[in-house]
């Protein structure tokens, strides 16, 4: 990791899946909480400074490609955390869920309870974005839930469409609502400034409550 | 503020909403993505050492308490925002909305490109928290989403329930999903491991996508 852990009781819990304690200072629930909100403080700050004419809009998308589950757990796989990580092996959901990625949110927690945020930061610089984001290929990957949620239906014989149910105006901009509609029936719905957005978001809702992610 | 500002132009952005310039570097939506995330952090922070004992389901119910638009918006207000932050005042929506939370979520961000991470944490502490945010109100303060909807329901003459549609185990504990149903049309959906947090939530998202946040 690059330094000596100063508290090593910390980085015992960071390592601790609830499945092996169920005890709320043992396991690692709390730390991935308050790791989960440093890391998102931390990103958001190196988005901010690596594009400095890019709005909000494009800052938030970004960000939520960064830190998304899915690339959190791949990148704590990548960096050994499985191996280190105590977890009750004979549950075998665990092993399609992201529980790394909540261990490497959790040991962002500890470093941060142990050094302090400015430490933690160029941690995470050095030991996650560096060596495992490519923000060049993040730019360019546009997430496509719709397409993905489109490839569902076909291959199960359902009716997806998009329907805007709202339109309205505020803060002097029209907002969006678009429901993603499957056999006649709204699964999820996302409001946006456009209905493009509107039914990417929608889409990746619907992609979550039909459990779909996995796929 | 309690300090004097090294860099003016930070605070100066901050205070200017995009009503007035669309300006991606004149207007405060970067810094208040920025601030969002910071808030989000220091947030994080004082409830982990406030309640060393409560899971993390409690932690994050107590920051959304703490952090939500409407409050930051009131505390704003009442720390004098609205006074210095320059906007388009004959825009009459901006007067309902959440304009001055986000001058203050923005403010928190130009406090911390400025002075640093530590500083802003003190400040918030000192600032936001202690004077205006009551901890023991806010554990004691049950948002009940599900009364709210079902008042605006029999206002209205809709018929509105609450609708298991999936249940499933993942990480060996079992999550439901909840529709919000008005009128058969299911508005919103939400999931969560137990019945009541997940139509909690269902009826939260249907106000947002109702439109009835501010009745």
């Amino acid at each position: 990791m690059g330094f000596t852990p100063k508290n090593y009781s910390l980085y015992k819990t960071a390592l601790t899946h609830r499945s092996v304690s169920e005890n709320v200072d043992e396991n690692n629930e709390r730390l991935e909480y308050l790791g989960d909100a440093i890391l998102g403080a931390i990103t958001a700050d190196y988005l901010f400074r690596r594009y400095p004419y890019h709005g909000e809009g494009f800052l938030t998308e970004m960000r939520s490609k960064m830190v998304n589950r899915q690339q959190l757990n791949d990148i704590a796989v990548r960096m050994g955390l499985k191996k280190i990580t105590k977890y009750n092996k004979a549950d075998h959901c665990l092993k399609t869920s992201h529980i790394f990625g909540n261990t490497l949110e959790a040991l962002v927690g500890a470093i941060y309870l142990d050094y302090g945020y400015e430490r933690t930061r160029r941690w995470v610089q050095d030991y996650i974005i560096t060596p495992h984001m490519f923000m060049d290929e993040l730019e360019n990957l546009e997430i496509n839930h719709k397409n993905k949620l489109y490839g569902w239906a076909n291959k199960n014989g359902k009716a997806l469409e998009f329907v805007t149910v709202d339109e309205k105006v505020e803060n002097g901009r029209r907002l969006f609502t678009v429901a993603a509609v499957v056999d006649g029936e709204s699964i999820a719905q996302a409001t946006a400034f456009n209905k493009k957005d509107a039914s990417q978001i929608a889409a990746n809702k619907a992609i979550e409550i039909l459990g779909l992610n996995n796929q």
